[in-house]
């Protein structure tokens, strides 16, 4: 198995850290190593923020519903899709952008996407670990507000990184069979889905911290229990991304 | 530097592959790396569907802008936003999951993008190399049709993978100074841009393959000649996406 799979196949969200800080040489190679990323059409439509503030990281954490580990992290990135540059370059070249296309969101979201797992990845590699902070998304308008975020770019996730204090288990992840259809796309089996749960309730029986009696369909039926989100919607149209 | 970096850094998209075939375990080793990345809230929004049947393929590469590589690789994925599992997990908890959010939608984009970003630096640790295609958006509907995507999942983009049979020089990418910024958003620097410019232009002069005169933003300012995939509003609100 070579570094890159093992990498990969030992990645676990990382929410506790020791006090060590990350060099800043570390962090030049992580970042370089991740903007090599594939990006849609060579648009690169992204930017990172990184915050180190403790008084904004502080506000961050609590719109994030209270993740502390916003504050205690020694590294926090703020992943942004941003067609601001791609303006930029129109209005070099004398062009107008064409903008508010549902296209321009994917290709922005995906290539922010790329870059950030290239980010976790490279810095796993370097012995850090880290987690996907999706929470920012609770109140993307105060987040804008503290990072002074403009239009055309929108805050997608952030990234807590540092050196982990404790390792937890692996989780076990929906099996091959599940994710990946031949030739054409299939309904999963239903008792393929029925043995995962079985998987992930063992894995929350007897995982180290926070055990808990779990499964897989609970815990995506929970997410039904009120509107994800739906701020959202106006909030992306406000950014300058109408979707249409 | 070590193998998770240097692959990263040294990653180009590769279009020409030679005849050899992809092992299947190789695959096996491939995917299994790949389904362990970061997904929000556990959800593995996601499915590929692997592509062999030649007749699928060369449909999909007249779609995608006759995109030869998508018949010629070894190994074509297509990768695609997947709720409808969500949707059965809530089916077996007894409940009906809630749709049509924006948020819902940004969640399974990403999630399917950090697992593709995964497939692709596994493969790369493995001697293959590959291209995304996002020329499938092109034609989402047919693409569908030809696959039998249903309701609540969206094909994202594509992957043609296999073994190089050239390797094209690494295109350079904004740099850090660039896409970093430092506790707040700020505005990218003139002459950054125009300095990027000026490599760009180096490098497509100087490639071995196709060499041109042009820079990056002459190639962003040329995406503004016609909009962008307008259709994608309607395929993907068609999908049961409607982005409230």
């Amino acid at each position: 198995m070579n570094k890159v799979i093992r990498v990969m196949k030992t990645h676990r969200s990382i929410r506790n850290f020791t006090e060590k800080q990350v060099d800043e040489e570390v962090i030049t190679i992580i970042l370089n190593a991740a903007r090599q990323a594939s990006t849609s059409n060579f648009i690169q439509a992204y930017s990172i923020i990184r915050v180190n503030d403790p008084a904004s990281r502080k506000k961050i954490a609590t719109l994030a519903g209270n993740q502390t580990w916003v504050v205690e992290c020694p590294l926090f990135f703020v992943f942004c899709a941003d067609l601001k540059r791609s303006e930029l370059a129109c209005k070099m070249q004398n062009r107008q952008m064409l903008t508010g296309y549902t296209e321009q969101f994917i290709i922005a979201t995906v290539d922010v996407a790329l870059v950030a797992q290239n980010t976790m990845l490279a810095a796993e590699s370097l012995g850090l670990g880290g987690v996907f902070i999706g929470g920012i998304r609770n109140d993307p308008v105060q987040l804008c507000e503290i990072l002074d975020i403009p239009e055309q770019v929108y805050p997608v996730f952030g990234l807590c990184l540092g050196y982990p204090s404790d390792v937890p288990e692996v989780k076990p992840r929906l099996p091959l069979e599940v994710i990946v259809k031949e030739e054409k796309y299939s309904f999963d089996d239903l008792a393929s889905i029925k043995a995962y749960d079985q998987t992930c309730n063992k894995y929350y029986r007897e995982r180290s911290d926070a055990s808990r009696e779990d499964n897989w369909t609970k815990q995506i039926a929970r997410m039904t229990v009120e509107p994800m989100r739906p701020h959202m919607k106006d909030f992306i149209r406000s950014k300058g991304f109408d979707l249409q």
